[in-house]
């Protein structure tokens, strides 16, 4: 028995097409209408089997589905939430997959047609692959999707829309869009940023002697420019608050190395190696709860 | 036919312990010899098969040994290396495992017994994990080591060094001490100081949100405090250097995220994306190139 009979998914890329791939693979839907504004990434997403078809038409999609994921840029989610909702039929739910959550939650709270309701989703997985060639089954698997509903959420659309993450092997986080922003912008969009910035610093006639530690720490450089643009533009304020506070660790760096202060070094790089132990242990725990569920 | 009778290691971590694996399996030397200060990380190097022998005296091992590898941390290579030298028999040849060259290479110039004689070495390779039970075969394939003599250094000298490189599976690279520590700032000293500051600002309580790009760029901020507060000092103005020019990146990404200047945002993006191609590109050239060797 299939979830919903037809789901739509709206730009078919890395994030897109992997959700298509899943819900084929689970039977969650019998159709899963592939949405997109060039017709060869389209060809691409239905060759690699991410959906059972295709159109270029975002209204006549959204007529047909039962449930519309909107995976394009956060730049252009809000418009094509409108777009979707003004041509669904009442019952219709909405969700996307963008990075960022407060401007996109907000300028879409209480507008959308009667019947038609949008609940704002994250799903942090990813890779700095692109386009529905990068596409890959499980990528949801174990991995977090931050759902933030508002005070005026139907609390029964909040609960299919985190359902539909489980079924993909995911865990549900609900927040609030502001947050969701806030806790992002320190874990997945300065780090980014740092990425990038390091990764231009470095000058091009030495890189033959860069390592592993290199290519790791500006592996997320080369992720989609014009994508993380947006949602550098879009979080704003708590990009620049993160940015801040990394620059405070760095001066703090700046000053022990100046000062040859072995010691006051040593307890900074701790802090740090403290964070990352944290992390790994958040990790394996949450790993863990989910295999037993 | 061994190309040594006895190698002695000075420090048999990761890299050391690694460097006597390899060693041991391709039959460089009749004898390897493993030197440190605890008996326990002796005890553990021998039992993982990174040594043949073991001894807590410098002098005895090196009093022994045809070739010997100081693989101290950076703060105590330029004392072993004398201590080594001095109870050496002429002929002795010395070299290291040092990240910095510079302030090592220079205070070691000229100052060593007759017939001793000490080259400069850095193999570029290592992880976040230390110890001997970390130690790996083949951690020095297609990597590269920078070899760095001086105006006294006798030819033949640097060129048994870098022939014990390549017999590890390594390229060579010939630099100046200072010209290499230029070029590692930038591609390891100042990404590890990034790394470790970006992990100590993200705040504990989000850390149930850090995904692979956070781990990822963060990696290298787990590796040992004590052995990177001597890098980072000993390679002190180059490392502030290469910081200044990462903060003045994450200026111009400011400003250009407080104007929601987008068009910029991707012009500086794709500066640090083509900086990943490029060192891509070089990684995989020197790997083809190595294998045809």
């Amino acid at each position: 028995m299939n979830n919903w009979d037809t789901v739509a998914i709206v730009g078919v890329g890395l994030i897109g097409g992997s959700i298509g791939l899943d819900v084929r693979a689970k039977k969650l839907a019998k159709r899963v209408i592939g949405v997109g504004r060039r017709a060869s990434s389209l060809k691409a997403a239905k060759a690699a089997g991410c959906v059972t078809e295709t159109t270029l038409k975002l209204e006549q999609a959204a007529a047909a589905a039962d449930l519309i994921i909107v995976c394009t840029p956060v730049g252009r989610i809000v418009e094509d939430v409108r777009t979707a909702a003004a041509a669904a039929r009442p019952g219709t739910l909405i969700t996307d997959a963008g990075s960022t959550k407060g401007s996109i939650v907000r300028a879409l709270d209480g507008t959308l047609p009667d019947g038609v309701v949008f609940v704002g989703s994250h799903p942090i997985a990813g890779s700095e692959k692109s386009g529905p060639t990068a596409a890959v089954r499980d990528l949801y698997r174990d991995r977090v999707v931050v759902v933030t509903p508002t005070e005026t959420t139907p609390a029964a659309a909040t609960r299919t829309i985190e359902r539909f993450w489980k079924l993909l092997g995911a865990r549900t986080v609900r927040m609030s869009p502001e947050a969701h922003d806030a806790a992002l912008a320190a874990t997945s969009h300065v780090p980014h940023l740092i990425a990038s910035a390091l990764a231009a610093a470095t000058p091009a006639d030495v890189l033959n002697l860069a390592a592993g530690g290199w290519h790791d720490t500006t592996r997320i450089a080369a992720s989609d420019g014009a994508l993380w643009s947006q949602i550098l533009c879009d979080n704003r304020e708590c990009v620049l608050e993160g940015l801040t506070e990394v620059e405070e660790s760095l001066e703090m760096f700046r000053r022990a190395i100046e000062n040859r202060d072995l010691a006051g070094l040593e307890r900074l790089w701790q802090v740090g190696k403290e964070r990352r132990e944290t992390a790994k242990k958040k990790k394996s725990n949450a790993t863990s709860a989910s295999r037993r569920r």
